[in-house]
């Protein structure tokens, strides 16, 4: 039985190793590569090493940033006494998506799993705990972690971390969705909302 | 609303251009690549370039090979006497992989469709001829184009096209898949199954 040319299944294989992509999905996204023009190949292979190359962590909040501090922390506009915790950068991007949210953020990357072995230390936590001790003007932390037991346990530890010193920590709220259907709903989520009706 | 980084945008925007991949997967492999070490980072990048840069299509048969003529038309143990006629590379794998064909094989890259105004010239179809013309030994051209209209377009197509210079023209059989439910199947394949039984 043939093979596919040796540079082919490099390809393949390649493909093979991103997320969620099977040998199947490997072969089609090969196959379409090769259909490329020479110049788009470049253009896909060049913004992989691109991305690798210029990206980094704000040295401020941990958000990805081309630069040394972060666009949102170099933004003179935006309201230093209010810092939402997130667990990724992806998460920040939600939370701006919403253009309510004018504070700053801090990037943990990642949450507190004993199950898996992450601790407190294991996440980006003490730069927030020294942003904190070097800026008085911030007033509250909003935790924006996700709301599973990992991002609850991080808010948790955080929350405990934080309040000594005074500073008002608060977290996102859970509840049903907006437009989703409280006959779909699961139990704890529905609790959640039960727990923290507001009055109209 | 703060975007991403450009060079993050650029490779969103790039990995967005594979087919079935949409804006939330794009983004996932996105951030993927830039969990890589710069090495594997590259291996991706370089994997991309180098099978562009090496693989064509085969002098002979039409196939992808990274030489001038593909292992399977330089093989001399394969059959001369037979060439099978498929759509593309991948089916050329897919033939390989039942381990029984021993003949060569001539790749369309394509197959006939009027309604998306792809013709005869339009697909691999002359050096099939010119092949033909030039090499006497070839008894048997099997026609293994896709069961769909345009497969079948393109078959009945070769197959006016050879018989008058008495070549045997042979078409792969449709039926129920091995494993399959009778049940399940549709009709034109139940009908197709039918017209081709063979006496036990």
């Amino acid at each position: 039985m043939k093979q596919y040319p040796r540079s082919l299944n490099k390809l393949i294989n390649e493909l093979g190793k991103l997320p969620g992509i099977g040998g199947k999905t490997a072969q089609r996204l090969a196959f379409h590569v090769l259909s490329l023009t020479d110049r788009e190949a470049e253009a896909l292979a060049e913004s992989i090493v691109e991305a690798k190359r210029s990206l980094h962590y704000c040295s401020v909040c941990g958000n990805l940033t081309d630069k040394d501090v972060c666009g949102i922390c170099s933004d003179a506009s935006r309201d230093r006494s209010i810092i939402c915790v997130v667990e990724t950068p992806q998460d920040v991007m939600a939370m701006e998506r919403i253009r309510e949210f004018k504070g700053t953020y801090h990037v943990l990357h990642g949450a507190i799993s004993p199950a898996e072995g992450i601790g407190p230390a294991d996440i980006n936590l003490k730069s927030l705990i020294e942003r904190l001790q070097g800026d008085s003007d911030v007033e509250e932390v909003i935790i924006a972690t996700n709301p599973n037991i990992e991002g609850e346990a991080t808010a948790m530890y955080i929350a405990r971390l934080l309040k000594p010193a005074g500073i008002k920590v608060t977290r996102i709220a859970h509840g049903i969705p907006v437009g989703g259907d409280l006959e779909y709903a699961d139990e704890v989520t529905l609790l959640k909302a039960v727990e923290g009706r507001r009055e109209l």
